[in-house]
């Protein structure tokens, strides 16, 4: 696959510093992470990162956030292979919040979906609005 | 200015009762919400709505959020007059992000830039790389 230009990944340590300091992480040490297809302009998912997650993205290019529910480091894909390159980072106003333009390789949801947004009212119900692309055990092994 | 269909704010409201009972509040009560622009995809902001921002937004199409420093609902465009209005709600796969399509009207951040995602590394540099389009004293007064 070709990848396009990643723009924040070939600066030096002191560059990404500069993003490193400027983020706000909570009470946690948490910063919640959008990670949206760059091209394309979908919203794949929302997930968190702590300093040492975002200083791995930055300094690899790719996306890796800080799991909540297993409390370690998830390099995104590193089990199902649905990994994202990361094309540029942006901060917010408030310093509180990522938006990550990534280039997804397969889906971004661990349910085989293309993004993980996929539920919503219709027609009085709330309905999948998206069908999986692939078997989550094709991704994860059963 | 002429407003996209809304499918979300006609239903009534056991339907709507449907998709709050799905969401995951957290700890304090409140979800994560992305606000997208439903025609091109920009990714205007994040914040936060509780229960009760998330069923005013759902029953008037006006999207509201919950203030975490002021403590009270945040009737986007209340002050500003940039308001949101709700074209969808998509829930994600584990209930505890929303994804707000919406018509912006204006800009959606406080600095007076269409999106609060406007800081990026360039150069070395953390840079603003996108400008105010409205001077924020227009927006609140000084």
């Amino acid at each position: 696959m070709s990848l396009p230009p990643a723009p924040t990944t070939d600066l030096d340590p002191a560059a990404r510093a500069l993003l490193l300091d400027a983020v706000h992480f909570d009470g946690q040490g948490l910063v919640a992470c959008i990670a949206q297809q760059h091209d394309t302009g979908e919203v794949l998912m929302m997930a968190w990162m702590n300093r040492a997650a975002l200083a791995e993205t930055l300094a690899t290019g790719r996306v890796t956030y800080w799991s909540r529910s297993r409390q370690a480091l998830w390099r995104k894909g590193e089990s199902s292979g649905q990994v994202q390159h990361l094309v540029d980072m942006r901060l917010d106003c408030d310093g509180d919040t990522l938006l990550a333009l990534v280039d997804q390789t397969g889906v971004a949801c661990h349910t085989g979906r293309r993004n993980c947004f996929f539920r919503a009212l219709r027609g009085g119900e709330l309905t999948e609005i998206a069908a999986p692309e692939v078997a989550p055990e094709a991704l994860y092994g059963r």
